[in-house]
């Protein structure tokens, strides 16, 4: 079921080296010679396919599996239909996403820089790096070993990016330093000028944008999303953070060890993060604020003040979330007495 | 008043081609051989343009018009001023679009498939296409007939592009399979990793995304937006779909024929929408929520429960459109009150 | 502190002359010819650094700044360390603004137009213009004077720039006209086809987009931010606006002069905004609205109704700021009491 065109497969596999893979049991061990060619989700699996059943709300509908195979766990085991192999994990979802690693690796091409790339003659580039068609690698760029710069990225002067990252196509890197291990996903911005003036007789005068922006290592961040550049002090971006597609992280933030953001979240400037904050979708963070490790944000909350460690917010202006859902009850059960 | 620059007008047309163009009555029909050589906004239009009055809301003004002739209904035909000729039509909204067609076709340079694009040589062109500057397309990918490729854009490995395709310029495509008759705007990502991943001591470890985005048959994706692929199942958009700029699709999401999002709009990974569903702007779905066909969701709203086929709703939590009115309503009195 | 790999440093300046660009006095006089650097931050600056503290907030930190100078308002000086050099400022954070532009100035290459570009034999350059690799300058485009092409620009067909314009990586323009001394920044899209259309028996039908997008003179257009052309009447920045990262601009918007936009925030098609208007992040603006010169709309507010001048409101639908924050307040207290 996976698309051979995108995806190399590296099966088949029998149970028993599934089962190893999988940190899994086989119930019927008398099967551990049966191969299995493909993953593929719950119901759509077939003949010579595996899936996983892990979502008690889905208990109903897995005795319609028809899989050669199934991985779940002890308590769901019984839901499954007779017909199908089963083999026990503690973690099936982690089960599945182990026996993912294994049945495909990304298409990888051989590393190599385009002839049709400019590269700046003062450009640092390590071993091993694949450097795509029309992709720009300004004056004294660095890149450590292993790069992957998809076509038409641009990456301006004096960028500096560590070993074994990749940036996705037609991305555009300026004033930042990356670390090693990130992906920078197609079409992010990562440096451009914070959004800072002052406003002298009715003119917005840009307020020079002298910081760069920083980041960790193993940090990914979203197609289209924007890191900007602080005005004297740096955007800075620890270890581990993940952001997903089209937010907009502004001037002087500081987000840290991590961190999950969610698709379109805007973060306005000098705002800080601790360590492991979840930040749900669309959600907005005013400037200035502080948010401490661990809080989670409910989606397209708005946050105007600091938030507790630990906290788990919602609303505009956010709330603790069962005093949002409180108030959303408490609204509606208003309009229908009045 | 249309600019030249930008657009080849065919015109002129005289008013009785018009009126046969627009499937409208001309009220003096002595005056069918009078030319016409623009279309012009209502207030703008002057000597020798049309003009179109459909929007009840303007009928104060329509004594101003200027314009040598105006296309309206027979309701609305006694406020336009006795100087300007008059068309009926029953639906003037539907004329103008007509007559718009009929006198502007978009410029369209002679297919041409420029020696500055990339194009691997295993790639499959079809007939007739226009490849623009420094478009890459990549292994395998392949191509209808007459599509244009504008410049600067990325066509990932194994893409498959229907015929009659238009690719905005700078954006970018990968592990996706598009139908016919689609036009994918500057700057789109199509393709991308979809944001999921396990936590395992700390670190958020990616699950590899091994599914597809397919698009069907006359769709639009909007500038900048977003479409990921799925982590094993298929994002999919179904035919006629219209997806406006800044809109992020998440992994896994299936999106039923005709539904209409507007700009800025994000569903997270696993929903389903029906047919005809119309999403307002900035509008948030949570994941593995589904709205079913012909539900409209009023603009910034925030879907975590699923909505019935035909429902209109508003708010976050959403509800029917007129509770949330009332909700607004019931806290601006209390407030008064108090 | 600030980074050369990015940036020029114009300094050493010495106190005397640093209190002439900052419109500052100098406390002590005899200290005039003590030469600084460097500016940092209020806390990192160091020896030969100078930083600025103008936020009564941070007066508790004030006595840790270990910068060899420090300028700050009389009302403030008294909480800098004895050790630190004060300058006296009306305005510190003008002053900050002024040293900045002295200190630094951005990176610019001399004017070079890159045998890697495609620039279109019928195109217009102007002189001292830098245009980047891989930019496409299309059929009939002009350029003003001194302007600054990043790589990977695509500018289409019959598009004009003005002087001193600064068109960022990765941005692609079409069906524009751009006045002078704007910056358009990386990955913005300007020009694109707002998103109108029919709906015919299930079908829906593009409405020809015939208008255009018209840019006054010192405008800034964030990074991926999209401005979509209009359906005949076109789409107006004024003079002087300021639009952030992310933001919609939908088809035959009026954005007055000055106005400033922040981040993700979406203004749907034929809305006005008059002077000076100030849009929080992530606010939505219906179609067919007015605001009013001066007025100013919170973050994430949902504009469903024309806004006056001056009014400040917020909310979903907006309200007066004032009403807003009772309503959340009359809200948590409802909650406590039931």
């Amino acid at each position: 079921m996976v698309d051979k065109r995108f995806f190399i497969n590296n099966g088949p596999f029998n149970l028993a080296k599934i089962a190893e893979i999988c940190d899994a049991k086989l119930m019927d061990e008398t099967k551990g010679n049966i191969e299995v060619s493909d993953i593929n989700t719950m119901l759509a699996a077939g003949n010579g396919e595996i899936c996983f059943f892990y979502d008690k709300k889905s208990k109903e509908k897995a005795k319609e599996i028809k899989a050669a195979a199934c991985i779940t766990n002890q308590e769901l085991a019984d839901f499954v239909d007779k017909d199908v192999i089963v083999l026990i994990s503690e973690n099936p979802k982690l089960s599945f996403f182990k026996l993912n690693y294994a049945f495909y690796e990304e298409y990888k091409a051989e590393a190599k820089v385009s002839d049709k790339a400019s590269i700046h003659k003062t450009a640092k580039i390590g071993n091993n790096c694949t450097i795509g068609d029309y992709a720009v690698i300004g004056e004294n760029a660095e890149l450590g070993d292993n790069c992957v710069i998809e076509p038409n990225v641009t990456i301006a002067k004096g960028c500096v990016i560590g070993s074994n990252c990749r940036i996705g196509a037609n991305a555009a890197l300026s004033y930042c330093i990356i670390g090693n291990g990130c992906y920078i996903y197609t079409g992010a911005r990562i440096g451009a000028d914070g959004f800072g003036f002052n406003t002298i007789q009715g003119q917005h005068k840009r307020i020079p944008q002298l910081g760069r922006v920083i980041i960790g290592n193993d940090v990914e961040i979203g197609a289209n999303t924007c890191v900007d550049r602080g005005a004297l002090d740096d955007t800075v971006i620890g270890n581990g953070v993940r952001v997903d597609n089209l937010a907009q992280i502004a001037h002087g933030d500081k987000i840290g060890d991590g961190c999950i953001i969610v698709a379109q979240v805007g973060i306005a400037g000098s705002s800080t993060l601790g360590k492991y904050v979840v930040v749900g979708g669309q959600v907005g963070v005013a400037d200035h604020i502080h948010i401490e490790d661990f809080a989670q944000i409910a989606a397209q909350s708005g946050i105007m003040r600091n938030v507790e460690s630990g906290a788990v917010v919602m609303g505009t202006p956010a709330v603790p979330i069962k005093d949002f859902m409180r108030q959303a009850s408490f609204l509606q059960k208003s309009i229908k007495k009045s």
